[in-house]
């Protein structure tokens, strides 16, 4: 089968397809035929991960397409089922294998481009807002980096499970106008004005009751004091930097805060199926009727993984990249 | 009735006993006869608060007595009964009223001295342990301050309900030896060794699910160092200084950590009447046989106010100081 794998490890030009023998399945495995791969940043960074060495893996590690072949227990996962998931690598093949409680079963209304955009970022977006920060209905959110995939992904969460009121922050108009039209509340633009004034007088000096914070040091005096009482902060990225300064306790402790670091994939196997199975249970339905709407920003076909590259590294897409295996 | 207050906010000597009217219990709430008392931090603080004024209250948050009248619907509480608990003040009169929702029956074996030893410590030390750390079956614990009253309380609970691994930190070989003989497994005397490296070899590497904190900043660093894998770091003072200068969030992502921030004394009602429920229910029969124990340092007569304190504000106590309402 054809797939894509570098030469050696380095910039775009080291990418390259290949010949590889389809892989087998193992017991508890779906073997599948990849139909679309999702890009993640993670997939440039192996490209340039100079600890590797030969044999190079094939990339990608989030996908879509159809069971082949099922050797797992799950009888509902017969051969035809269009399904996507994540892979720990493999994604840019024609054929993969997949453990069978890491799949997602796609919903008919939903092409296989769509698939891939859902699995990474849905399923960070319902991790961080709903098993480390218990966002309840009703209650107040505030969603950092929120025309980034996982903020994309996790405004339509809290607009469509918990009818949260969000507080949305970006760099950009169109990333602000992208959170807006998927149901976030209050839109920061965090070079016009300080988020925490923003939400402290939207929100009557309460504060809100779960962060999504992708940006870490730079943004902690603000985050701790967006905080209401009892708050959830969910840390899940540094962009903004991993050192804080000066942290004052009595305030953690004044508010009772929960501040929970956290990254989704050193997780164990099972920890990834039980977020997969409540995934599904509690979110899928809603890609049915359009109320949740996997967020794309551009479709290349299978050979032009390197303008894929091009893209996540100069930061391009509001949105997902998929790379189809169709066109 | 007799009570004892203030006549101004000052040192020992502005305490004084004086007659007040007996209390009128509110609908929800016993007017309990009050036969013993616990004394706490609180008791001093309020005892020198300068922005109280006259009339200056009662002093004393934590009793035990026998019930003389009930204002509530639970008909279990009947004239007679035995009880412990937190009153919001006026502990230290001949009676006080009490949410009956806040009183926790007092076993049969237990003196009113022994039972006014329980509510705050043993409240403290459950909630932290359970409803915030959610310390499970087998898992291993840090306690700071080992002998104080919530680490003793602490001590005992891990032991006897989850028959977890515990370490305990101390400064004097009379408070470690306490811990030893309460259920601790691992004693470590922070003058004399690093807590992380011995938790770090005794744990192979691996380091604790749950640590109480109560010191903070100058054990920042070892108790980062200190936890395993989505740990629960639940901060409840900042007797070692309440800003850190230098919090790596990398650390705290990578290794999955929840640090959480609380304090007792501001939560609501309604918590404090379920945290009493549970606590009644989980641990309070464990008394009855005399695998939970309060710890008592002194009891001293009705009289002795100024005496008790005296051994509180010198923390010459390893345990609780009593005032029995009986002698």
């Amino acid at each position: 089968m054809k797939a894509w794998t570098i030469t050696e490890p380095g910039g775009r030009e080291v990418l390259k397809q290949k010949e590889f023998p389809e892989p087998s399945p193992k017991r508890g495995e779906l073997l599948i035929q990849v139909k679309a791969a999702g890009i993640n940043r993670t997939d440039t960074l192996t490209r340039q991960n100079t600890s590797l060495s030969s044999p190079y893996p094939i990339l990608g590690v989030e996908v879509s397409g159809v069971v082949v072949a099922n050797h797992s227990s799950d009888w509902t996962l017969e051969v035809g089922t269009r399904v996507a998931g994540l892979v720990n690598h493999g994604g840019c093949g024609e054929y993969v294998t997949m453990p069978a409680n890491r799949a997602i079963k796609l919903p008919d209304s939903l092409s296989f481009e769509e698939g891939a955009a859902i699995p990474e970022v849905f399923l960070t977006a319902y991790q961080t807002l709903y098993l480390l920060g218990e966002l309840k209905e009703k209650e107040s959110v505030l969603i950092h980096a929120a025309g980034s995939g996982v903020g994309t992904a996790a405004v339509q969460l809290a607009r469509q499970l918990s009818d949260a009121t969000i507080y949305a922050t970006a760099g950009k108009p169109e990333k602000l106008k992208m959170a807006d039209s998927l149901g976030a509340d209050v839109l920061i633009n965090y070079r016009e004005a300080n988020f925490d004034e923003v939400i402290m007088e939207e929100s009557n000096g309460r504060g809100v009751d779960v962060i999504l914070d992708f940006v870490g040091a730079s943004y902690w005096d603000m985050n701790l004091a967006s905080c209401a009482l009892d708050a959830r902060w969910i840390l899940i990225g540094t962009l903004g930097g991993a050192t804080v300064e000066r942290v004052l306790l009595a305030e953690l402790m004044k508010k009772r805060i929960a501040l929970e670091g956290t990254l989704l994939t050193p997780r164990s196997d099972d920890y990834k199926a039980q977020l997969t199975k409540e995934f599904s249970k509690e979110a899928l339905p809603l890609f049915n009727d359009g109320r949740l709407k996997p967020v794309i920003h551009s479709i290349l076909g299978f050979d032009e993984l390197p303008e894929a590259h091009r893209q996540m590294e100069e930061n391009e897409n509001v949105g997902k990249i998929i790379l189809s295996f169709e066109y």
